[in-house]
């Protein structure tokens, strides 16, 4: 007989994400991890046997009645599946951000969890950066009045190898879904109009995967509020991830996290830490708080604050954005 | 007699520009202040007694031959006239931005210049402020590679009366000209695609007035690097002008500068003071050193570094802006 | 019979500091709390429960085989004789400072530690510190070549109730400690002169208690490198942790942590959050990581980073700092 | 017959500093540069021909009815002679700092300037620079409550030539006589006691000269407020001027001023401009102001902000300073 007290906790996906999303949950006082499927077996040993979880098949987990919930970090091309069955099989979801690279199927996903009435939590993790989340709590506070502009930076260190961007889904999918999400989160409204535009300054590799490896994103919301975003796959300094917020009545702005506080002043300069090295270390906290948020979620009942339907208003802007990057032009839209 | 070392200037319009290049000149041991010309006669004589120097209509000014050099700080619709009559004499001309609001009349002036063989050089003071200066030295020394993306943010702290903005030629001619003769200097590369959008988020007035007050500008250079601009004719903490380049190996900013270094800690916040306040303060030293810059090309027959073809270029940059922006689509050009 | 590859552990006191400990110290994968001793049994019985832990006496534990390892965080009068039994039972010992008010009472206690031959580590958490450690890593790595000069601010948000302070042993031993240890771990040597003078501005109680609120010290190495720490038991604006060292080839400083890199531009001023609010969160890595160190060393039968020697030379130059403040002169030791 | 309404000035001393002020104050409206004296004949030649003055000789400044105000920036044996005989021509002085390095002897030229009943005002440009103004006026509005301690930070980017130092009276007197100014001007009270320590790390010619490069000063109040200074012969990375107030209610910081506000993010560090090189650079508009300042004071016969009398105060400090480090005691005073 299973503690009912306790959610008992299925991992999709031993990799890297996986591996930190298991710390996390093995943290919360409710969840109990007790499975991890990979395709990979001797990943899904090890990280199973840390934990004292076991490893299993899909169909075993979702037969288990014991398992409340699953948490999905494996390769982006099985979300849409593991979440379908998933919501048949009635249990809550946490998926790894996108839904799928094809708008169509990730809103056939979305009808499928709707009909199933589970929890379905998408990971924009940035929401739940300490950072970020305050400036957010201060922005709606009305600290700054009304939000006018957003200017987000979104920069890569270096990208990843021309296979993975080959079949990434091109670099609004990929990266920019991310920055998507914030300037809807941000700014509260739906774009109407978006221009993208972008090259391969100095990286080959990227154009012949026929993707860009710098992008300008240009959206403007029904209240006439705008946003700029620069990416790069490429920052010689480091992980780049910052915004600013321009209101009426002043401005606000998040800054990058650096690793100390130190700083050394030599006969050159004043210098001190670049930032955080990479989304592991940057985003350290909002992982744990994000999975924190889902198991609450899970626990009381409650609703969770990056729903499958922000996963999808944020791909279709990246499908709308690849279409004027591919086309040349600005779009209107209605998303 | 006149002394030959020495070069007579006449310079037009006694407003507050005209009293800080007045103010400027007089230091440069070269120069001599002869006339000043004002329509509003008492401005013109107050400061003309500041400085010991006569007021005078255009005509006298330029029929005398002890005038070498001619400051053009009046009215935006006056520029093109006083250029091409004082070209006509064979003054060297220092003008403020634009040339014209008419790109045509604009272009007629430099064949002027060009015919004339004078120096014309025009006030793009921002190229002269000691950070922006360094910034772009550093840049062509070869400090962070190559440049890629270029980031310029420039705000107002408030917006002019909607009088003005009536007749100003729009924001794109009237504040982002500036930002457009950042973004060739600094890239060093002319535009080959230009999209801006914008709104006028909580100021009416402005929308009243036919204009914008808020836009974002997306540009991009034929060697595939990427200029975002964005502006407001509105912060409520002051005047904002910053810009950062990312390059190949690295990232430069340019960041604001404040009146002091006083830093206070309480019981709330740890807070500095806001940047200098408007671009009197913010580009004092900006405005001397390209006053400085002008009377040494004039003294020893060197070219000056902001001539009156980069005040065209910038001013077709503009033109293409607001056609992107009435149209509401990216525009291709070739600049 | 008892897993030999895992440290039983017991832990004195379940306050404040004990929470603390005994969260960082189930996270060890080598460590097991086994046993909570307090005098206060609801605070022992709540915390031991939260980790499945035992509620227990002092002879209890000391008796047990399956303890390895003690964790001493009770009060102050209570450290040298725990760490006495301790030793003398042959457990490793990790204790809180200062080791005694008294210091011929520590040094007793460290020489029966010795004689005991088990590990004992003093809870200098500042060493820990990931700015502090990254800081005194780089001086090590000669980056700003010898130290020459040590600047310490050590400010606490608000002063603890007046019967803490009649009963702390001063400010010197209970607050000074930390910046002595400091002092010694950064210069890497003894100090010969010690001038230690303060006040009580705005703070009658702290005088009425007899001591003092504001202190400025001095210190002076046999090499002649110098040391100046300021601290106070009030600062408006929160706890103020941050140190710099000027070497012959440069300057380290060690700023204060933030909770958020948020920052607000308003019609006032430019603001960013004050720093972390106490020793709690400000040194909530460096709590885990010493943890983490202790236990490191008693699995491997490593040397600790802060052994009771260290304890020892802080209380010794609190003492001195102590007479140097009551009789008004600067003092020559040899400590 | 000459201009009333303006002030002939004779320059005493045609070196650097004699330079700045030279400069300064032709640009006074009221202040016309007549007479520049050095014993260095083609110096005194020089700057009398940049500014149009004239050479001459102390007797004849002292002699011409027309100069009605002296500027002292000749070497520090020659300032008390020409205090006394510039006020016994009943001439306005301005004199650098310190009025002598005898205090007996700086009391008696004291008493003649009382006696004369003219201006003298000692040059603690510190007093004028923005940053530190703005810092004073912000506490002196109460925006921190009462201050209560002051933590000053004063070294040099390189030491003088060892002959200098010979015959420079010492560090105390030398150097930190501007922070002993501070110290009164920023506390606001006399110190009660003070104790000094120092050495000569690295720096053997410094204590060959039989003084000492690094030095730590403590001084406290009637008030009970207290003061620590640091202040050092060498610092790597350049000229380096804080300080820092802690008061009942908040901190107020005065920070370096850098050249530009450029910042670089490369592959190592993200790193800002030195602070601005040596004191002719920091405390440039320091000078213009305080000249400003005393011409102002000899135009309207208002009083001046750092009078003879704080310079003496000053020199006591440095003196009781020197002969508790020479004495290895704390001592009491009452200045």
């Amino acid at each position: 007989m299973i503690d009912k007290s306790c959610i008992g906790v299925a991992l999709f996906g031993a990799g890297r994400i996986g591996n930190i999303h298991a710390a996390n949950l093995v943290r919360h006082p409710r969840a109990q991890l007790r499975y991890v499927v990979d395709v990979h077996q001797p990943s899904a040993e090890a990280l199973a046997g840390k934990h004292g979880a076991k490893v299993a098949t899909v169909e075993q987990v979702l037969a288990d009645p014991a398992i409340g919930a699953v948490v999905i970090g494996s390769s982006t091309d099985t979300h849409a599946d593991l979440i379908m069955r998933a919501a048949a099989a009635g249990k809550a979801i946490f998926c790894e951000k996108p839904v799928d690279l094809d708008v169509q199927r990730a809103r056939f996903c979305a009808e499928a969890v709707r009909k199933a009435g589970v929890i379905c939590m998408i990971g924009f993790q940035r929401r739940f950066d300490p950072t970020f989340a305050a400036l957010k709590q201060r922005l709606d506070a009305g600290e700054i009045g009304t939000p006018e502009v957003l200017i987000v930076t979104s920069r890569d260190p270096a990208p990843p190898p021309a296979a993975y961007i080959a079949h990434s889904g091109g670099v609004f999918k990929d990266m920019l879904i991310h920055d998507f999400d914030i300037f809807r989160w941000i700014l509260g409204g739906e774009a109407v109009s978006v221009h993208a535009t972008g090259g391969c300054p100095n990286m080959p590799d990227v154009a012949a995967a026929g993707d860009i490896s710098h992008a300008a994103v240009t959206l403007r919301t029904r209240d006439g509020a705008l946003c700029q975003i620069n990416t790069s796959r490429r920052a010689a300094y480091g992980y780049d991830q910052r915004f600013e917020v321009l209101g009426s009545k002043g401005l606000l702005q998040a800054g990058n996290v650096r690793p100390t506080e130190v700083v050394v002043w030599n006969d050159n300069v004043i210098s001190s830490d670049k930032p955080e090295a990479f989304f592991l270390e940057r985003y350290r906290s909002a992982y744990a708080l994000e999975i924190e948020h889902f198991f609450d979620a899970v626990v009381n009942g409650t609703s969770v604050r990056t729903t499958i339907e922000d996963g999808i208003k944020a791909l279709e802007l990246a499908e709308v954005a690849t279409q004027s990057w591919r086309e040349g032009r600005a779009i209107e839209c209605s998303i």
